[in-house]
């Protein structure tokens, strides 16, 4: 791996190759030998362990239990629920031979887990007091899909899928919006990024479910990106999976269910709402590195490095921190901390060394500021990581609310998508209208907000005028 | 599911059903629609998550680096190490089509992950200064085996699969034994288990590398498993995969490599190493459920529920608790947590609430004490906790040792293999020789300990009289 640091596309520029440019020179992945995969690399998969570790213990105070499926799912068992196997059908890899043997039955890798669950839920429920079942599984799955973008949309991915059943249907949709809260408050305390909640139109729900409900999240170039997803799936797979239980009357009933998740698409999210043409921004709670130390020609000065590795040796014991002990130049250092989207690095000289103090320089803003190295450091920086995640969120938050937009009439609407805003706009909910916004206009039905995020007068579908109460947010989107 | 405690067959009387009766009627595991494979029900994959934490940890202190590849390996890839294919080709899933249409290249699902890793730091390597690259991931793999057992062996199952590449062959071996050593020392401080270290014989090594070392436990009816094992790949894999790099005279060589793996199959050797004729027995430092609070006719004195309910806020502060608080009888409750292998219950009934006491019971000896409700009941519990883990491991130490015995002739040799003793003999190491004695008895070498566990005279190989310095550990195994 040569060691210069590689020039990203300005953002304004062209942001599609910013974004791929800091997605390779920021060490994040290099690209699988299958058809439109990646490998995580440390750096990446760093973020995706933080996230893990902070949501799986969210889902720990709920109640919900982490459990294992198999990988493949028989041929047999994928048909059960029409809808369902519908939707996923062009997107299965197939394992149809063993060690060059042909098999009796195709097994498909899984797109998603629900036949798995529900086919076992079936054994596990006899009466109400088994009710309910919330289990988690955070696995690998796979989507042959046609076009591919790091992150974004890979042929396989990592992810969690909660899937639970219930014994009535407001638990069930109960769960369905806990966990999309769950999910948002998420985004806003590790990830710091604020998102739209809402309904997901008939159109966009998920294949199988009743309803649909989203967390949309703003990228900076206007796009929007589905960061997580809570599905009510009411009895449809409890019926076709004949899931019963025996009520508190002792009559059989169809149990409730429900499936909700994230995935490493939110490392995308995390770099498209806060990166910049110096490369990742990385907010300092799942961030793999959160200080990096750079000796400042160490090399040439001892106290220079004594220094280094005392701050290094204090520091470790409450952040996760990494020391720059190359001959390097102070400039090349800098970039390298920079485009690996390190919250603060800490520059240490001769300066430094001499007067027993260090500069801290915070990745979001630039701002330097030099500090003594006390036992109160380690205060000093909490404040500032603090002030980084919230600085990161306002802005985010900003951006998002200034972009969304209303409109008078279609032509409008394209224009103001096309400027890459977020529109928010009554609409009827009829399916065709929506396919044909699509095809005229590239935008997408992303939800129904639980709550306007701005005020909207309008009562009549902007497209074809029918009484309408449903606000739609349309926006392009990954 | 219903809630009686089902009967299992006593260890003594047959191993296997034992097995399978702790296994289902633990609620480990439930049969998956795929052959041979098994769901990881809460309880198991809550021991595999406190495995991987703990040994997680464990590596990052080491340096090591997490990563993820992608599931799939091209057939073009898989068949540049010719002894490692070969070693897995009969078992290898493979995915010919995607969405009923064919693909022009099959792919197979990873048995193991070598042939990604290799080709990934062909590009990563360019200098000695990018050396050592100490990867791990943590995944699912494949292997279509004819006789499945649950978590001994099953088609699908869960791992961590270690990779690294080094500058020099000095480093690559020392990096195989460390792991090596990590491990037996995760199996005795974790899992209370005792192993026997060693070196494979070429019959029994990794295909593809050049030394493989093995952990070795001990089960209750004197069968070895496998617990770990270390591979020195030497540059078999790096000269398939060309990963050369510039040495510090700025010549190129090929770099030195090392895979290291522990499975889902940790679970079984923990229920056969301390389980008995009550179910499971799980060393508190990997019990999902640590504590069973067990409230004692609890519906009939609302002071005993007051206690138990605060018993559970206190204790959860420090301990993984559960509180059951149905109104079931005792017995039946004391029977559940036995069977589930929690490692202590607390039983709170009315002489507790009125003296404000709790009745702790070991699960691991069924001793029982009453104690005072305290501030210190958290330390009379830890204390409790590291006497269970001594004990279990001093247990199975002194079965292991007392299970492993010389020969001195062939036919003695067969006799305590039946009688399910681990023999340490010399022998020649000649392959045919080993297939041989396998063939005839049903034992395979294990291992060639570092240090033998028994004292041994022989210098003459105990089935052809050749001279030999090599002493190997013979026994049958999972």
């Amino acid at each position: 791996m040569s060691k210069k640091i590689e020039k990203i596309t300005p953002l304004a520029e062209d942001f599609s190759r910013w974004y791929l440019d800091v997605v390779k020179n920021g060490d994040l992945i290099s690209y699988g030998k299958t058809r439109g995969t990646i490998v995580f690399k440390p750096l990446s998969f760093g973020i995706w362990e933080n996230i893990q570790k902070n949501l799986d213990a969210e889902f720990k105070k709920l109640g919900v239990q982490n459990v294992y499926f198999p990988l493949l799912i028989p041929e047999s068992l994928i048909n059960k629920e029409k809808d369902h196997v519908n939707g996923f059908n062009p997107e299965l890899a197939t394992v149809t031979e063993v060690g060059g043997k042909p098999l009796s039955e195709k097994y498909y890798i899984r797109p998603t887990s629900e036949v798995l669950f529900n086919d076992f839920f079936k054994n596990e429920v006899e009466s109400y007091n088994d009710l309910p079942l919330v289990y988690n599984q955070w696995a690998n799955v796979m989507r042959w899909e046609k076009t591919t973008n790091p992150f974004l949309r890979t042929t396989e991915f990592l992810w969690q899928e909660g899937h639970t059943v219930h014994a009535d249907a407001v638990e069930a949709r109960k769960l369905t919006r806990t966990m999309l809260k769950t999910y948002a408050k998420f985004l806003k305390n590790y990830l710091a990024i604020p998102v739209i909640q809402g309904k997901k139109t008939p159109r966009e729900k998920f294949s199988g479910a009743c309803s649909t409900y989203t967390i949309e999240a703003m990228m900076k170039n206007g796009r929007a990106l589905q960061a997580g997803t809570s599905h009510y799936l009411a009895q449809n797979f409890t019926k076709a999976f004949d899931i019963t239980f025996k009520n508190a009357e002792n009559k059989r009933e169809f149990a409730y269910g429900t499936s909700w998740g994230v995935t490493t698409r939110l490392i995308g999210a995390l770099i498209m709402a806060h990166g910049d043409d110096r490369g990742l921004i990385i907010p300092p709670k799942v961030a793999p590195v959160q200080i990096d130390i750079l000796e400042i020609f160490g090399h040439k000065d001892p106290a220079v490095k004594n220094l280094a590795k005392q701050v290094k040796k204090d520091l470790s014991k409450f952040f996760r921190v990494k020391l720059d002990d190359s001959s390097k130049g102070p400039g090349f250092k800098a970039a390298n901390s920079e485009i690996h989207g390190t919250p603060i690095r800490i520059e240490i000289g001769s300066n430094e060394a001499m007067n027993n103090s260090v500069t801290i320089v915070r990745r979001d803003t630039l701002e330097k500021v030099t500090v003594p190295f006390t036992k109160d450091l380690k205060s000093v920086i909490r404040k500032i990581f603090t002030d980084i995640h919230n600085n990161l969120y306002n802005a985010a938050y900003d951006r998002m609310l200034n972009n969304i937009v209303t409109c008078d009439n279609m032509e409008d609407f394209k224009q103001k998508i096309d400027e890459g805003k977020w529109v928010l706009m009554s609409f009827c909910g009829d399916e065709d209208a929506e396919a044909f916004i699509q095809e005229t206009t590239g935008a997408t039905a992303r939800c129904i907000p639980f709550k306007d995020p701005i005020h909207i007068e309008s009562t009549s579908c902007v497209l074809n005028g029918k009484k309408t109460k449903r606000n739609v947010i349309f926006a392009k989107a990954y």
